[in-house]
């Protein structure tokens, strides 16, 4: 899905496309848009300076690299592939062994969202390659340079959906909670994305927090919000729905609090997340 | 330091106010800026037709409540104090009992937000009640009525206060994930801040598949997420930060798949929230 709007948004904006799919009947529908079919991977490499590159993971990713080699050497590979920060800088490793000139990125938007207001594209790699590109990327959405490293957009794609995965389950978990007094999902919204945005206005002195490592707080500290959160625990199980969600935060900030946090601001647990488990 | 903010949002707007706190010289700043000082409970009560409290919990609230007793009838009583729907209940009961108006609400800001644009205060109870204090409360935060149950508030207030809870250890997480690559939480939060924008957009989507039931989708489903979810405590492990904050969602993904929700969207996961730990 996410290669067929890629390709797509290629195409609409005018691009000299030419598409590739393991199943080629997937590539009707972009051909009928106006893209070039190519029956090979080395088709499909030697047609255009620059490859796109967006499959399922890696392996699947390197079973195409490896097929085809050489034939990359001088030309430009964006990799939209996800996978781990390692994996990414392998692949920039195997790039350069071929002379190929590699950028590492993440699609922050979903396939619908490809080419629209608001799509972001971070990448990791050679800024001047970036530069070169971005009137072309455009298609697809906002390229933003994080730095050098390839393996970078990775790790920030890897832990700006993990804030997406933290902010959905306590979304899902508050929606479900005031639907046991027979709020519904649609009210309880109205308020959720207010609220959402209010606490992205915290974020900013979240980060400068952590960034000095002064923790004091003279606006909300973390033993208060300790109690918050078991008394979230404690209510959710009165009202008679699982506590999956809060109740590993309750014990994450309830450790804070007994490591000597309890006065500090919320922010002063990066101090326990940075450990590793068990550490 | 809540009770200040309010207090003191009251008395820079003109309206007359009387203060009164356990410890009497908390007051003195606010009666420098106008207040009047109420040297008992009782004589706080008497002296306004509306009555804010707002104190650390139930308990501290009830103590003061029983020591007034029918002082408050025919008066209206706004209780600001956090604490569980039930409690919140007992107390507009309480209040039925003596003649006395009740609303009960949520304040969704920290104190310094408190009369700033932006500060919204969450109300259960009577509407007619609430519709005539609203020019009055104007000057703590835009009231927002969400029905007749008094316990409404406090319900709304843990569900928003969860999503916080989640949204901000996610970002915590986020932070000290990107760090290990040594990216400031300056530049990490530019990227997060546009994201969490993107990630609020979701909600209505995730909204209307829960009130209709229907988790098919085409944007995103389950068992993507949960494989995301799966790489992004590999690779908080590789980096040598801590995993408490996704494991356990990274387990409750897996079990939406185990449970046959893998082809549907995240929000089905709501299936299991509903079901209390163990059931």
């Amino acid at each position: 899905m996410m290669g067929a709007a890629l390709a797509g948004a290629f195409v609409d904006r005018g691009h000299p496309t030419t598409v590739w799919n393991r199943s080629a009947a997937r590539a009707d529908a972009l051909v009928a848009r106006g893209a070039s079919r190519a029956e090979t991977v080395a088709d499909a490499v030697s047609a255009s300076e620059v490859i796109v590159l967006c499959v399922v993971d890696y392996d699947a990713a390197h079973a195409i690299l490896d097929s085809v080699g050489d034939a990359l050497s001088g030309r430009v590979l964006v990799n939209l592939t996800s996978g781990t920060p390692g994996q990414a800088r392998a692949t920039a490793e195997w790039a350069a062994e071929r002379g190929v000139d590699y950028l590492d990125g993440a699609i922050m938007a979903v396939p619908q969202g490809i080419g629209r207001p608001g799509a972001r594209v971070l990448f990791g790699g050679d800024k001047a390659t970036l530069t070169a590109l971005e009137p072309t990327l455009a298609a697809i959405g906002t390229a933003v340079h994080l730095g050098e490293d390839a393996g970078i957009a990775a790790l920030y794609d890897l832990a700006l959906l993990g804030i997406m995965w933290s902010t959905l389950s306590g979304f899902l978990h508050g929606t479900a909670l005031v639907g046991t007094a027979g709020i519904e999902p649609k009210a309880f919204t109205r308020q959720a994305v207010e609220w959402l945005g209010a606490v992205g206005t915290f974020l900013p002195g979240f980060a400068a927090a952590v960034a000095s490592g002064d923790f004091t707080t003279d606006v909300s500290r973390l033993s208060l919000n300790a109690d918050g959160l078991d008394l979230l625990v404690r209510t959710s199980a009165e009202q008679g729905i699982g506590v999956e969600v809060p109740a590993p935060l309750r014990d994450l900030y309830a450790r804070g609090v007994a490591e000597g946090h309890g006065e500090h601001a919320i922010a002063s647990l990066i101090e326990l997340i940075r450990r590793p488990a068990g550490a």
